[in-house]
């Protein structure tokens, strides 16, 4: 049999499955077992290292065992890679079509379209006569009168409207679960909860399309946070090639945490930045292997999309930059001040938002998704138009911000007055070469106008865009809001050193000459402070931050504002974004980060409590199989703790409810003569039957023998830390060796939620 | 009181030490209780936040509480990057010291003295009339004769001797914990191992003396793994300031962990790196705030030494490299045998240094240290300076073989044949000066021979060299090895890629007239995979090296080397070099890296054997104090379990041998009365003394009233598991709720010694 295993290698693993089909699998919302899904693997492995010494077909499938996961790796690497180079290029080319087509081939983007045209210059190099806007194709309308912009206008808000309404007709249609981030529910998987469907292959296929639907609609959201889910969804689809994977709930999660990394890594080209992200931000359980696989994962993902090369420039990202100029340590006061902007925007967006989405919820508004997702279009598109900054879309938006400043640059963000010499007397000619070339010209004061309103703008359609029932991501809008703010301080920086440059605290600092202030640098200060501020990440928004720019020189003033901005917004509220919604949605997540500081112990938070009926529990011998029934459907509780007599309580182990009614039920069906009046026996021994009795049913092989326990007076603290550090799902409670209550992942977070004087009904599942 | 606590801070931090002194600490070399520690900090800062409700004196002392995490790190930044500035600049002098000396300044080294001098050429920068090599001063000795370079070369070894010897016997007068690199030793008290003074102020003092002493005498180390060692001792002396850290040995593993980070941040200028080293290598607990204080400690080091700037270059290591030649993919072929290469380099090393070590250890060698170091550094001088690469220091060598050859290079391994036209027939003139430029000239070749001497030597002293009693580090010595087969693999790729430059396989990617091959990057590989072969690093080691040269192109090549090497290092043996010296040591250390796969219960593992007599426990009354001091003196046990009775085997709780006997002493001492016929008491109430009796002995509150148990089912590796993740030092196994027996973390590493076929006894301590 052994040799032709290769053949057919599930036989090979059925090992554990020897038992009645169903059990050691979970219900759709229920936490998993992260002991019994390690000690399951554990065994797997060992009974295929067994197998490898006597044969070499068993060895080589030990070996290719082995390897599985690094080839599950590279493969999530590939189609993540090539999953995300695709939304580039089709949110591009879409975004495009909203303004025109290209003549020589619908499929040209503006871009490419006016690169194959040879009558471009540099100068206007977006300019070429075979793009074609469509109100230009339209007759009767002039190119330059104020008809031609409304028409202009009217068409970009046909398409967005158009773009957003098939994106939210196809997540209602197909795939509920592709709205959103899908980052808050990453998290609740990886730590352990199961939703079924929520990284299937409709998800992805549905998130795909509507992904770029939604960004090309022109709302304000971005494709980072969903190509998380994206990541994940392949993961999840891969992981079914792997029987390693598919059949154990935390080996899946492990490879789930290594999607997150790719997700970032793809969204941003940031390796480094998205392994960090995955272990800060959203796993769980996260071993050393893990970090080197995700590594491996996310690299090999940087270079499938570095060889799509979406934005024709060989980056992985539209707004990777260079900084030439150092900074001063002067600035790090500007620097914190973006940090405190940063914090006081996470904290009012989390806010606001965790309130519309609650009004959404609890109003009738949430009945009319597909209205809601239109009626913001619309309101974008009106008020979006007429402010180029907000027109364009956010990514090109902070890569326009981020820029520094060339010599050739046509930006309006970009206009100083030459070389005319300063105004103010300079002392000497070379200072005002330096200083006056940087002196702001009418276009610059218009272009600061503008960027304030698109900053008021931005923050408040962000607030209600975020939530609703299409792809939507919050890395792009955040960072858009605090580009924006970061680029009016450092242009306000920058006029007040030329203004005053012959001060003492200028003189030192501004060499003349040179540049001295870089507005591209507050911009993506402030983009981190208002991306740390709404997420709470900090290493790896600093690494991901420092992998755009590539220079250590610029994560002081990075770190500092992300300092600032964490310290900020966890003064106002404790909570990130995505564990805001979390709690919104009432799913059962166990924050790793937050320390529980309260003085409470073991007894107060076990059930059952003083005034109800005693534990419902199973004694190892002496029930019948009508007497478990009748607990069974009786209670509620997904499992039962076995004693050896009700007298005593002394604990014998514990056995689950699926486990038990399957068991029962297989036995009823398919052993003889088992009647409602039969034993059933959790003990070792045959217990002598009394001649005629019916046959007992024998359960101890679905008994857990060492379920964890802890005593009454163990204080709370080390529970919760027992629960997040070993992924308990139960703990029972003992004192001087009688069992005397149990505690579940639920016990404990409605307990966290009391303490939090928060209502602890929120917490809705297992 | 309050209003002068700000006075007097102890007074509110020592809430928890109204009970005994000494109760709560540990003896030295033994293992500290995790979880105990934890609730001590979580019982410290409750009171705190409590306190800070009442009183704004209270409160300002609670947030200078939660702010002096921050300082600390910036202390200790700043404190290891001046140390680690100030060992670069006196060992780059003292190096210089052993040729020559200034005659502007004996304090300059040869390099500033040549800068200061106006009569050098840029040709021959290291030439000039002030710095005179000591044979030079000497009489009678003529510059260019044999005598002169025989003299030159006593001359160096003399110092060579002298600074061996000054290191070796500093290092035994004064800290004999200043040997070695420290970063086993670091491992295992971040696990949770105590060994006091470890990282005192002595062992900081002479540490830096003597490893710029060791450094300087030519040996073959690094000062790259001490520097992690620097920098922990720092950390450890500066927590004395701080309470918080002071009093709690958990809170201060969290900060060594950081100062871990900072020191591996200092050795190669790579803040992110030494992170991910400190989370991937040496840590043990490592929660997400200390990944951010890491980070935070570990960028204020690195802007430290650049601002004391050591080589003058603003770089922080000497060996900064740019690449600016893309690779090819087929270059794979060649990087993967570099990780092979680097694999069983690791493995051989990790086996001979071993194997050395323990013949030191268990025969008269280990005697006579200091005649060892002298040994070794004379065998060292004399054989390392007949060869130019030998002779330079690692790290320069190592600079020089990452360095891609540019046009004014001078170095031999740049002898080129110019534009003299390639030999073979080339077809066109653009191919024949591109490549034909690479031809290897004959200098090249004598630079060739000289290496491959070079690695020879290198690979055998190094063997000899890690361990001896003198600080030593290995990262360095094993990348100057890699570095050296790399760049003779990556030369002998270029000459093989310039004369097959018309074959098919090199045409497609030697495009003419560009360097297709850069022996450089060969050579960075080759460091990457030799050093992880030893030290079995992988992420960090890739994200220092990819700090190193600041472009993510360079990521693949490292990644495949790191992974091949760690994959062949792991085939041939599990352990790195770190965890082999723990291990040859004998310290308890439980490695969170492997997996515990053997299918063993907690009844095979635990105490009493079968065998055995009975469990010694103690009753919670009805013992006296006279019994309980026999229990006492009778055994060695660490702690001892408290059951209700010994019939019922009830556990209530668990008491340590050293808080024991601390209070049996203080009642003795203070407590009127007490006499040995005293009842000892665990329980809650007071039991009804009979009177005329002597007043009992109350021991409850050094009672731990919450043990872990498990039971005798539970497989080993769900106990292992635990012990990894609480940090547990010993667990209880009852069985039914009866009290069967005690596993502590000497039992584990016992077994898993024994399960890998190992001397159990090999584990020396608690």
């Amino acid at each position: 049999m052994v040799n032709f295993s290769i053949l057919f290698p599930p036989k090979l693993i059925d090992l554990m499955d020897d038992t009645v089909p169903g059990i050691g699998t979970y219900e759709d919302f229920n936490t998993i077992d992260w002991v019994r899904e390690k000690s399951k693997d554990r065994d797997r492995h060992r009974e295929i290292t067994n197998k490898s010494k006597h044969s070499t077909v068993a060895l080589l499938f030990s070996i290719s065992d082995a390897f599985s996961g690094w080839l599950l790796m590279l493969l999530i690497g590939l189609m993540s890679g090539a999953l995300a180079g695709g939304i580039d290029i089709a949110a591009h080319w879409m975004t495009d079509l909203k303004e025109g087509v290209c003549l020589n081939g619908f499929w040209f983007n503006h871009e490419h379209c006016c690169w194959a045209s040879n009558e471009t210059t540099f100068q206007e190099r977006d300019k070429c006569p075979q793009w074609k806007s469509w109100a230009e194709l339209m007759d009767g309308v002039s190119e330059v009168g104020s008809e031609y912009y409304t028409c202009n206008h009217f068409i970009i808000m046909f398409w967005a409207l158009l773009f957003a309404f098939l994106a939210v007709i196809l997540v209602r249609a197909f795939a509920p679960y592709a709205c959103g981030s899908g980052i808050p529910e990453i998290k609740t998987i990886l730590s352990g909860f199961i939703i079924r469907g929520y990284l299937g292959k409709w998800t992805l296929i549905i998130k795909t399309i509507t992904l770029v639907l939604a960004v090309s609609s022109g709302l304000s959201l971005g494709k980072e946070g969903p190509l998380v889910h994206v990541a994940c969804c392949c993961a999840n689809i891969l992981c079914h090639f792997f029987t390693k994977y598919r059949r154990n709930e935390a080996k899946r999660r492990e490879v789930l945490s290594a999607a997150s990394a790719v997700g970032v890594s793809v969204a941003f080209g940031a390796p480094i930045g998205g392994v960090l992200f995955s272990l800060e931000e959203v796993s769980y359980y996260f071993p050393l292997k893990t970090l080197w696989r995700s590594f491996f994962a996310a690299l090999v993902a940087a270079f499938t999309l570095r060889y799509i090369n979406p934005f024709g420039n060989s980056r992985l990202v539209l707004f990777y930059v260079e900084f030439h100029t150092p900074w001063h340590l002067l600035e790090l006061i500007p620097f914190v001040l973006l940090g405190i902007f940063g914090g006081l925007w996470g904290a009012f967006f989390i806010h606001a938002n965790i309130a519309w989405c609650r009004l959404r919820k609890n109003t009738r508004l949430g009945h009319y998704p597909v209205i809601e997702v239109l009626v913001v279009t619309l309101l974008t598109a009106l008020l979006a138009f007429p402010n180029e900054y907000t027109r364009m879309s956010s990514s090109e938006l902070i890569s326009e911000l981020f820029n520094d400043c060339g010599l050739l640059d046509s930006s309006k963000l970009c206009d100083y007055t030459g070389n005319s010499g300063s105004t103010s007397g300079s002392v000497n000619a070379t200072a005002a070469n330096g200083l006056g070339a940087r002196l702001a010209g009418p276009k610059l004061y218009t272009a600061m106008w503008q960027l304030a309103l698109a900053l008021a703008f931005k923050m408040f359609i962000t607030v209600a865009t975020f939530g609703m029932k299409v792809p939507s991501g919050l890395f792009i809008p955040s960072m858009a809001v605090g580009a924006i703010a970061g680029r009016l301080l450092g242009v306000g920086m920058e006029q007040l050193a030329v203004h005053n440059h012959e001060r003492d605290i200028f003189r030192g600092w501004c060499s003349p000459g040179a540049d001295c202030i870089t507005p591209g640098l507050y911009a993506m200060v402030g983009a981190a402070a208002c991306l740390g501020g709404v997420t709470r990440m900090t290493v790896s928004l600093v690494v991901i931050m420092f992998e755009l720019t590539g220079g250590l020189e610029y994560i002081v003033p990075l770190m500092a504002a992300a300092m600032t901005s964490k310290w900020v917004a966890d003064a106002l509220s404790r909570e990130s974004i995505y564990e805001a919604h979390i709690r919104l949605n009432g799913y059962p997540f166990l924050e790793a980060k937050e320390e529980f500081r309260h003085k409470t112990l073991a007894t107060d938070v076990m059930r059952p409590r003083r005034s109800d009926p005693p534990l419902s529990v199973l004694t190892q011998s002496g029930m019948t199989v009508e007497e478990v029934e009748r607990l069974i459907s009786d209670t509620t509780y997904s499992g039962f703790p076995v004693v050896i007599s009700q007298l005593s309580q002394r604990l014998v182990g514990f056995v689950l409810r699926r486990d038990l009614f399957i068991s029962l039920e297989n036995a009823r069906r398919h052993q003889d003569g088992v009647v409602s009046v039969s034993a059933v026996l959790f003990t070792e021994c045959e217990s002598p039957a009394s001649p005629g009795a019916p046959p007992a049913v024998k359960l101890r092989s679905i008994l857990d023998l060492s379920p964890f326990t802890v005593t009454v007076h163990t204080s709370m603290e080390i529970v919760v830390d027992i629960f997040r550090k070993l992924g308990l799902r139960q703990c029972l409670v003992i004192q001087n060796g009688r069992l005397l209550g149990i505690i579940t992942k639920k016990d404990i977070l409605k307990h966290m939620a009391q303490m939090a004087n928060r209502d602890p009904e929120s917490i809705l599942f297992n």
